[in-house]
């Protein structure tokens, strides 16, 4: 079972998908939001859909995926949390978890295309794995107390403009705030139904070719860890987005003359059990 | 005139300031926020108050006052943006703006508790000149289209744990967004009636002694300059809050052992015509 939400930018209806089918939430919530995951929304789901309340949402094949969740508050993102990502970079492991945001905005649907910046010639992709929060979470005590606080998860492409990231000043939120730098989706799919959040395979490819090839195993800091860390820093609210860091792969690691993005390139990515997404690019 | 929100937290009711008068804007808008400001707002407000048709809110003066806009999507702070707290920090002047980011839920209003994090020995106070965008911001041509889209200015406090932002790891972000850290007011000022935003005095008092005594003439990049220079790395919202830079005069800056923030402590800060706020710290 997983959630979506579907049609045009602002109107997107929220569903339930079962089955290949998508049942109308409607009668649940206005939308996939802090609000809905915060007031027991996924159990009520599975308690309507088993109850056969759900009306089935005709037409919904023909309308545009969004993202899965409302905007949230705030993204936070983790930075070189692969071995390999960190290696291919040049960068040292971090010894704590190296921590980002990006500006809420920037989240877009799975399919909706994403702009190469005006003046960029480094535009990046990195696929990640998104959890969204689902309680709030403040000073969690210990590593044990994180399952509680997470709704689910989402697949994400954290992408990453490395001029203005790297070469600009020593601050990376500049390179990861551009407009459409977010793509997400195409399901939320709750945290109960993901047998092993640390053994998920995630794929990345550049006009058909794979690029990106990793698994969640291999994150240095792992999920547990980032939500208990994050939480003695701030306050994780419910349906914040947090990138869990990327694997191998990326442009920035490949030899001379890197293959950054340009427009008319498309991207491909998926994580096991969290589905398939696709954007082109476009310059902006 | 002025915009301020009065009342408990996340009751804030909108209202409009003139002649030591509050009058109850909730027949024009539920809130001070993004729909509101790009809607036109502070020039329907200008012409229901001229038409007589706004009421005056019976027992203003014994409500909380709360943040003057309501969460926005985004917080964007510029950093080492006055010459002299550059020196202070014995950081370079920058080249071109640096830019973070804070958690939009820091804010709280300008008389509220602020959280020392716990752990937190370097919990540091930052008056800065907030702006705050009326219109969608995107790639402007110019400084010269700078001035369309600032809906007005508020006084903004950016505190900042050192030890979280500069020693645990390369990215800021972690030292900016604990709980409560953006107090925010206690009004807005629309930008037309600020005569000239670089010529402000800002001030702040720690126990009642004098720490920050700048002028927004100081800044290395101008409002206009930062606003245009945004834009080209991210959408600005209507309702997104930018926190320009601090004076001289923070904890960081002082001979040891530095004078950090702790439980106990009262912090006082002004800036010319945009208001005096108060704050207690509180150990989390």
């Amino acid at each position: 079972m997983a959630f979506a939400r579907l049609g045009e930018v602002g109107g997107e209806i929220p569903v339930f998908q079962q089955d290949d089918q998508s049942y109308d939430l409607r009668s649940l919530t206005d939308d996939i939001d802090g609000a809905f995951l915060a007031g027991e929304g996924i159990a009520k789901t599975r308690a309507a859909f088993a109850a056969g309340t759900l009306p089935i949402l005709d037409g919904a094949a023909s309308l545009r995926i969004g993202a899965p969740i409302a905007q949230p508050t705030k993204i936070v993102c983790i930075g070189l949390n692969y071995r390999d990502h960190a290696e291919e970079t040049k960068a040292q492991a971090p010894v704590e978890p190296i921590l980002f945001m990006k500006d809420p905005s920037t989240i877009v649907g799975p399919f909706d295309t994403v702009y190469v910046p005006r003046k960029s010639m480094k535009t990046d992709w990195e696929v990640e794995l998104g959890v969204v929060i689902g309680k709030t979470a403040r000073y969690l005590e210990s590593e044990a107390d994180v399952d509680d606080v997470i709704a689910g998860y989402v697949l994400a492409h954290d992408v990453s403009e490395r001029e203005f990231q790297i070469e600009r000043g020593t601050q990376w939120d500049k390179g990861k705030s551009c407009e459409t730098f977010n793509p997400l989706g195409p399901i939320l799919v709750p945290a109960d139904e993901v047998a092993d959040p640390q053994a998920l395979g995630l794929r990345l490819w550049v006009n058909g070719e794979l690029k990106q090839d990793g698994t969640t195993a291999n994150m240095i800091f792992g999920i547990r860890h980032v939500i208990w860390y994050l939480s003695q820093f701030m306050v994780l609210r419910p349906g914040d987005l947090i990138n869990t860091g990327t694997p191998a792969g990326v442009a920035l690691g490949q030899p001379e003359p890197k293959p950054y993005l340009r427009g008319g390139d498309v991207v491909e990515l998926e994580i096991d059990g969290l589905g398939r997404a696709r954007q082109e690019l476009v310059q902006a």
